[in-house]
C-alpha cells in the first residue's frame, strides 16, 4: 500500500515536471533538433522564437555600399541544448542548429518618432546546422517560408566565409556579444579569426 | 520486486528531466520570478539571457530629433510562464517581468562593413514588472548593473506613457511582433491604443 503511494506521487511530480508551461520549449516535439524530409529537405524548425537569443543586426553587410532597397533585421536563436554545451565547452556539439530570422524594420509608427523598430514581415530564414550526415560536419538551409528547404549547395559563398572567417567552428561567434568572451575563455576561437583580429 | 523496479525506473526518468540541459532555465533557481530585498529593491534577475526574447530596436524614441550621441540596440526578454500565459490569453500574468536591455551598436568590425551588429558592451537595464504588491500592479526598476535596483517614482513619464500608449495591458506589445496579433485575436488591445491606431 506504501509502495503503491510512492509510485502514485512519483508519477503524480513526474507529470507535473513534463506538463509545466515553462517546460514546453525544451521538448523534443517543438523540433530542438534536426529534422529531415526522405528527400534529405530539412524540416522548419517551428518553435525557434522559444530557443536561446543570441544577437540581432540591422542592415548588416559583408560588402560595403550594399544598395537594398528594404531595412531589415535579423535575429539569431540556437536550441537550448547546444546553448547550454557552449556554455561549458566553449564550442557547439553535433545537432546545433542555428536560425537567422529576417525581420523587415519599420519605423514611424504608434508612439515612435525615430529609429527602428521589428515589424511582423519576416523575410525569410537561413538554418545553419551541424550534423555529422554532412561531409563538411555544416550544412546551410534556406527557407522562404515554413515548408521544408532544400541545403544550399556547398558552393555557395556562406560556406567559404563561414570557414575563413568565422570566430568559432565556422560560424560567426564574433557577433554573438554573450558567447565571445566564453570562446575566447574557453580557447576555442578559431585560427582564422585570431589571426584576422591580430591575436595571434 | 516488480514494484520495486517501477519505482527505481520513474524516479531515474524523473532525475533525468530534471538533470537534462536544457531545462536549467525553466526552473525558480534563475530568477524567473521578481525577488526583492528587504529595503523594497530588486534583485537583477540575471537569468533574464536565457528567457524568452520579444524584440530589439536601434536608436528608438519616442521624441523627434533625439539627439544621441551614440547608437544603442535595446533587446527585450520576459519570463517563459508569463510568455506561456501570454500565448493563452493574451494578456500577462501576476509576477510578469519585461526586461529592456540596452547594448551598444557595432558597425565596421570583422568582416561587417555595412549596417549594425551589437557588442559586448550593455548600457542599462530596465525592468518592466506586474506584481500585485504595486499599488497600480505594475512597476519599474532602472538597473546600471546587476546590483538590486530602487523603484522608479510612479510620476516618471514610463508610467503615464506605458498608460495611456501600451497595446496591452501598459506593456508595448505593438513592438512585440510575434505577440501582437495574437492579442488582438484575443481581444486584449488596450481601448487607448485601439483608438489611437484608429481601430475604433
Amino acid at each position: 500500500m506504501r509502495l503503491t503511494l510512492v509510485i502514485g506521487l512519483s508519477f503524480i511530480v513526474l507529470l507535473g515536471i513534463l506538463l509545466r508551461p515553462g517546460s514546453a520549449q525544451n521538448s523534443a516535439p517543438t523540433g530542438e533538433t534536426p529534422h529531415y524530409t526522405q528527400d534529405g529537405k530539412m524540416e522548419f524548425p517551428s518553435g525557434y522564437r522559444e530557443w536561446i537569443y543570441l544577437t540581432s543586426g540591422l542592415d548588416m553587410s559583408y560588402r560595403k555600399n550594399m544598395n537594398m532597397n528594404h531595412s531589415m533585421f535579423d535575429n539569431v536563436f540556437v536550441n537550448p541544448a547546444a546553448y547550454q554545451e557552449f556554455l561549458k565547452t566553449g564550442t557547439w556539439p553535433d545537432k546545433t542548429m542555428l536560425v537567422l530570422e529576417g525581420r523587415v524594420a519599420g519605423s514611424n509608427a504608434s508612439i515612435n518618432k525615430a529609429g527602428h523598430f521589428q515589424t511582423t514581415e519576416t523575410m525569410g530564414y537561413e538554418v545553419h546546422v551541424k550534423d555529422s550526415r554532412f561531409p563538411g560536419g555544416w550544412a546551410f538551409f534556406g527557407f522562404d517560408d515554413e515548408k521544408p528547404a532544400k541545403m544550399i549547395t556547398t558552393k555557395a559563398d556562406c560556406y567559404s566565409c563561414h570557414q575563413q572567417h568565422g570566430a568559432v567552428d565556422t560560424t560567426f561567434v564574433q557577433f554573438y556579444p554573450t558567447l565571445i568572451k566564453l570562446a575566447e575563455q574557453k580557447g576555442t576561437l578559431s585560427e582564422a579569426y585570431q589571426k584576422e583580429e591580430g591575436k595571434k
